[in-house]
């Protein structure tokens, strides 16, 4: 029972605030750092590694379209090749920060509509990690578990690793509803704690049609601009641990797969 | 008689082309390419560091301060830290282009109105340092000769090269006449070789009031959005090769001077 | 026979040229002038206007999506909210400047991935038109003839006048064949020339498979970014004019077509 | 005695939420809403308006320099002519949504960095002014009371109003004391409510240093974005009520001010 919980972190912006960086960091092994094209300026990248690297949590990079107003939620006809190139943007702009605080980018996760494109489309999924391996090719891409792009990566050789969302609702054929539709997402704490741990101990998550799904994943998503997410964290990183879960970096949870894969 | 030929290069954008860089390329040995601030998006950047990187001409970093519309001419009033992190990013960026092409970044040249802020402001110039080594420090910094730039580099011990520009005015103290002014600005191909010549081959430069000032120089600049750049940079290529001068990237020369230097 | 001759315009941006406004600006009638959203900087607005202003050309706004990188040429997932909010934003710039200049904003052309969607997206094309309605009801929308837009436009009650395109490819239901694909764009000028001619005096267009299709078209476009626009712009004036076509603006040609309707 | 409050206010961004529009909106009587530059997209725009105009509450442009990460915050060098346009595009927008909306925009007032080198440059005054009259000649600008702002506007003929901050530090010279200096921030509600007091019955505000300044004061500022801005905005409105003062918009107050000089 291993298990990284993974949050996308650093997005606030300039004057603007956003999410509560400093009290989930307690309670995650992996944070998604926005790279400046959604959320996250220079200087709040810098605050969000440093604070994740003194912390002990993994760094991910976090690309997105170039998309400040939308926030990286509105899908952009993007070439590959565009998309490609973005993504090697962000995810260097991010490793300069890590540099500069001594440590490293473990991980890829794409933020918001780039996510759900990598889910569906062969292309954009190829091309995001081939964008990432350019620079680094140990980064781990984290894709939606079940998905395209989960395919992609297992064809590509590209090191990844599976996540789950406990607090959103899946369909009988393991998918995401859509937000909007009812059980969409749910935001009581004990239910998504119950979840995540039907997830880890059993690999199965109950559809919002009540049939249970099978599910294999090595890191569960805590929404860090949902309200109580602090709250959700700790109780989720309580929860896990108690029951005598690891709570691993993705990085950490990566090595170990292909240890035992290879041992 | 050493010396390296900078050029600024990947300053277009999108749809938007400026610059002439596939035909420049053949005459420099220094490529100073736009990270996105000013200029040069995430596919011109790929395509800048592909081209520098086929013709073996060294690839620089050209952090500016994030104004497209003023393409980075606009001085802004930005803190120490907030110019130190968009250092810090800009060359992240460029370096995972680098890397995804099998090549490193060599040096660093702060754009525009930040350019010029360095050779004269010390809070800047160090901040512009501070966030280029944070990411590596063997980065060489490309100074303009005899301005508080230099100084600050010196004093922090960080590698640099001075610059100095032939188709520049300059004042009977050393420091370049500003845009604008009579005599600021050199067209004449034949005047600008001959000024460049004269400052490798004997240190020196004449002022637009007559007077001879001495200049120590590393690398002299071509202006990448003038017409006409790509004769100048031939020529100035041919001329500096024919009487016996080394053309070196920015990494070689500095590598060079530290070796004399402790030899 | 009367129509309108309109140009995209005012598409350079900061220190990037894009175009040929000044030369073009002789022999078109309708202006669209880019908005900041996909190119046009305030200062490039202002001048456009006062190009236009001086030239007696019509003013039109050319929204976009907002998209500098992409040239408002890569469609965004955005509410009809949304759209309606930016195309309002974009217009208001635009009839500041027109305000400033003594003179006032006619008409309303989509720009790009925007044009598209509006041809195609009922949702869409309402949302533009709402838009537009809000800031003045008597803007006329150009819209591909033939299309959804023209349907909405209609239904809406919205004046509106209809574009054909002399030098892009139609199929045989009178849609625009794919950017790409063969025949899809037509670069000789005699042809398009021709073409903008039959479409005049016809009201046909001969479709990439050999068919006459019947078009009825208030304005033919040209594309100012084509090398060669300036010719292209002048010999279609001239045939035009020459054969006997009232050259009219937008605004004129909406007029006059209501005056008949209502006469 | 008669006196405007006004507020920044549509300070909001894409998916950041900034200040407390609706419940400020109740106990002002002057909006000075974001026009996209330093925050403030369309549909927070278009928000914004559609709340001051349900509450009677006075529309005015909030220009600002290009800096949505700066949050206009950071001086940038323009021409006069850059500035210019860049006020007439913002306040263009968002007249749009006032005419949307059924309504009008009264007043304009220079946001953070631009506001501050209005106050002291001659040349970037008369640019704002410049721009926002080219657009309508009756707008009305809020000026820092006794600055070179001031005086500009009066010499140009221009409409407007002087504003005094109650809750910012003024000198012996009645000028601002820079953020960050002693005294130079006032968060007690009570002081606040007092200071604003004083100036409105006796035309005369304490300095940092003790003495009595002499002010004269068309409109009080309540800063949006400060902790407790509702508190103050309405404990300000009920003791100026209270008190006898008449509360006006911009527009009403500048209109009653030039009946009485020529009545």
């Amino acid at each position: 029972m291993r298990i990284a919980i993974n949050c996308d972190l650093g997005e606030s912006y300039g004057r603007w605030e956003l999410g509560a960086d400093e009290q989930v960091m307690d309670f995650i092994t992996a944070a998604n750092i926005a790279c400046g094209f959604h959320a996250g300026d220079p200087t709040r990248m810098a605050a969000a590694v440093r604070l994740a690297s003194a912390k002990g949590v993994g760094i991910g990079a976090h690309p997105s379209y170039p998309d400040l107003q939308g926030f990286g939620r509105r899908a952009m006809e993007m070439t590959p090749a565009e998309v490609r190139d973005m993504v090697t943007y962000q995810i260097g702009a991010l490793q300069a920060f890590a540099l500069a605080h001594g440590t490293r980018v473990e991980h890829v996760k794409p933020h918001g509509a780039l996510y759900n494109r990598c889910a569906d489309d062969e292309e954009t999924a190829r091309a995001v990690i081939e964008g990432a391996h350019g620079v680094d090719a140990t980064l781990v891409m984290v894709v939606l578990a079940g998905s395209v792009f989960e395919d992609v990566a297992r064809d590509m050789g590209a090191p990844y690793v599976r996540e789950v969302f406990a607090d959103r609702g899946y369909d009988a054929n393991g998918r995401l509803v859509p937000r909007g539709t009812p059980g969409s997402v749910i935001l009581d704490a004990d239910t998504i704690v119950e979840r995540a741990w039907t997830v880890v101990s059993q690999g199965r998550i109950r559809a919002v049609t009540g049939e249970w799904v099978s599910v294999e994943a090595d890191t569960i998503c805590v929404h860090g601009d949902t309200n109580g997410v602090v709250d959700i964290a700790r109780r989720l990183h309580e929860a896990l641990q108690e029951r005598g879960a690891s709570l691993l970096t993705i990085g950490q949870l990566h090595a170990e797969r292909m240890q035992r894969a290879t041992g």
